[in-house]
């Protein structure tokens, strides 16, 4: 328990402490740790002599907390991570031995505490490279059965290794930001004939895409691979992601070098990092594969994955909101730590601050579906909203809600580290 | 004509004056420009008093000469790259009418003038994304030919829109930089069969990608698409760039989302990039194409690409060296406006520092072909390159390096604009 009160939901319990970027009433954007409804302005606590004096973890690093971005702080390293966390949690816990830090410190408190409602939110990281994998076998097999029916769902080497592209890291925006409707060549089905006639006009069939995200904290050296079993060292935490994908221009683009405009107009991360250790209690084993495994991917660590509970909600320009989308992150086939090996071991260096995205994450049963193309079966069936309102794909003025949590019983109360929300509006195609 | 000595190939003329990052005794990468075979530390002129009082252009932008990049002066915008260029030209030239401030002032030349061998080049730009092309239409059709035969060599798509895909910016590497064979996921053709059984193994495949990089100095804000006709206001400048390729990672990962681990291992670029405005003499017309032209795509400017001439050179450990390959860059079907049009139709944001490649650029006869897979025949076929010494694919050792230059007569003289080398070396594979 902290001293601070909770949020409503409890995803911003002590256990938890997400790093973000922040900015309030002064306008330069900072480091800050969520906690309950309040956000901890880290720079200001380093910045307190008496805190610094008190809390050795910070001692020497105040710097990287007046930074905005947080690539400074998690180039530092896990350790380091570690420790910080560990000491924002005394400050912070109801039973703090170290009361006149902060809970009794009214002066420090008025200035280090913000109200999450008088804060904006930016990018945390400065993105170097997004790259976007394909790891959720669900997703990945149930649109392979759309386009090419159950037999030959996945390709051969889906199985084998972690399918991957690289994305836009221009684009990576952060939660609250709207997202114009892109314009782009579009093959309308009447034109597909030879020769093809295509179009330039918005696009038709805009979707969401319900991803997980891993930021890179320590590089490696260009032409030197990460071992499979040293890569949670290299990871620094993890957000909610929403990929926005625009299907018609996909699926004309996208032969063969992959999706390109049909990605890049956008991508949207929630604000707070889930430092990699407050996801360890929540740990599970990623869904099983009867390949054979390589040696570069073969894993000590069996409980891979995590148990997140992930939602999409839509919320109609009129107001209506719907549950469109329950599923769990256990539903993946690749772990990031397998990501990351596969993604180095032919010597690609990742700097602090790359992105990975673990590709749409999908159950089995309809209502786990991370995408409306597979919820509407390709865009055949509708999707019902009630009150008459359906949708195949998204309107403009429809807000796309992804949230994600774990909870557990652990030593007698519930454990729950939430990652708030990922929101992002539709506005419509520019004329 | 300079009053400092000319380069042998006359790459580096007055003409040209590309900008780059060096380092020398002083081991601060600084901004320089290349003349003949010396290199301008622009930050030391621009420090100088009396330098700094002549030459209007460089007051008030004399911080940006000290970054160990040119994002800074790139983002300045084009005008600005324009005056500079025009006021080191006035300094530089043999009839200069500012003797003093350069060419008679020993002090100053003495600092500012550094012999080419005594500079270590680095990275001239930090970038943000890297894009590759595939617009060498060539290239695209003879791989196409090799893979699915004449008929369908090129995809419905390819005459419609410059096919792209995002690529790794992390591992672009400057000219002189070895790059280590990778190891991947390959699928041996005896192992092809259901169930497939890949192997991960180095690379036996390996691959040079003769292409012309180009460089981002404008951003556009996300939504907002550059038009194809203001999109040269958005480049800063030119480099080669040789996409190396593992072709037999390639054939097993790239369905369905593109290459990655066969692309991410390493790209190199030359050092000194060469201003939009000093390409200008050297317009030509792309190659023709006969499908509708998209209005977004509708350049008023129809020479709208370079007629620059491209070698690729083949050095082998034992010494030898042979000329693999001979074209030029108007074999493209798209040009550089055209394909940042594209790219941002559906708003994506471009940085300063974005670096887009042509893709690989092939003539129609086999000594023009940009790459060892077009010239082998896909692996079938060697490459002599005399006592008894062949290749399908590189070796370790093999250094391969693209040259390129412009070339006419103006005037009564001969106008020559060159990029000097963009070389890498094969190391072998981590065991």
């Amino acid at each position: 328990m902290a001293w601070v009160p909770a949020d409503k939901e409890g995803d911003f319990s002590i256990d938890n402490l997400p790093f973000g970027v922040f900015s309030d009433s002064n306008p330069f954007p900072r480091v800050g740790v969520r906690i309950g409804d309040s956000v901890l302005d880290v720079n200001a606590l380093a910045g307190d002599e008496q805190a610094a004096h008190s809390l050795r973890s910070l001692a020497g690093i105040v710097g990287v907390f007046g930074h905005s971005s947080l690539n400074a702080f998690a180039a530092l390293g896990r350790a380091v991570h570690r420790a910080v966390r560990a000491d924002l949690r005394r400050v912070l816990a109801a039973d703090t031995d170290l009361p006149g830090v902060l809970r009794d410190n009214a002066a420090l408190r008025e200035r280090a505490l913000v109200p999450v409602e008088r804060v904006k939110m930016h990018l945390p990281m400065q993105v170097g490279d997004y790259t976007d994998f394909y790891a959720g076998y669900h997703h990945a097999f149930k649109v392979g059965c759309l386009f090419r029916g159950e037999e030959h769902a996945l390709q051969p080497n889906y199985t084998h290794l972690p399918v991957g592209y690289h994305g836009r890291a221009s684009s990576v925006v952060v939660s609250g930001t709207n997202l114009r409707r892109p314009r782009g060549q579009i093959l309308p089905a009447a034109a597909a004939a030879d020769p093809a006639s295509p179009v330039t006009a918005p696009s038709r069939r805009l979707d969401y895409e319900l991803e997980l995200g891993c930021f890179v904290c320590r590089p490696n050296e260009m032409g030197e691979p990460v071992a499979v079993d040293a890569a949670d060292e290299h990871i620094f935490g993890y957000v909610l992601l929403n990929d926005w994908s625009a299907r018609d221009i996909q699926a004309w683009e996208y032969i063969p070098l992959g999706p390109f405009n049909s990605k890049n107009f956008g991508s949207s991360i929630s604000p707070w990092v889930v430092l990699a250790d407050a996801l360890e209690p929540f740990r599970t084993e990623p869904l099983p594969n009867d390949a054979p495994r390589q040696a570069y991917m073969d894993e000590a660590q069996k409980k891979s994955v995590f148990d997140i509970q992930l939602q999409v909600h839509l919320t109609t320009e009129q107001g209506t909101t719907n549950l469109l989308t329950e599923t769990n992150s256990k539903n993946l086939l690749w772990s990031f730590p397998q990501m990351l090996a596969h993604h180095t071991v032919g010597g690609c260096p990742m700097r602090p601050g790359d992105l990975l995205g673990s590709g749409t994450i999908s159950g089995t049963e309809p209502h786990q579906r991370g995408c409306l193309l597979e919820r509407t079966e390709g865009g055949k069936v509708d999707v019902e909203l009630g009150q008459g309102v359906v949708r195949r794909f998204l309107e403009d003025g429809d807000s796309v809600s992804i949230r994600g949590h774990c909870e557990k019983e652990h030593e007698g109360r519930v454990l729950r580290v939430g990652f708030g929300e990922c929101v992002g509006k539709i506005l419509p195609a520019l004329q």
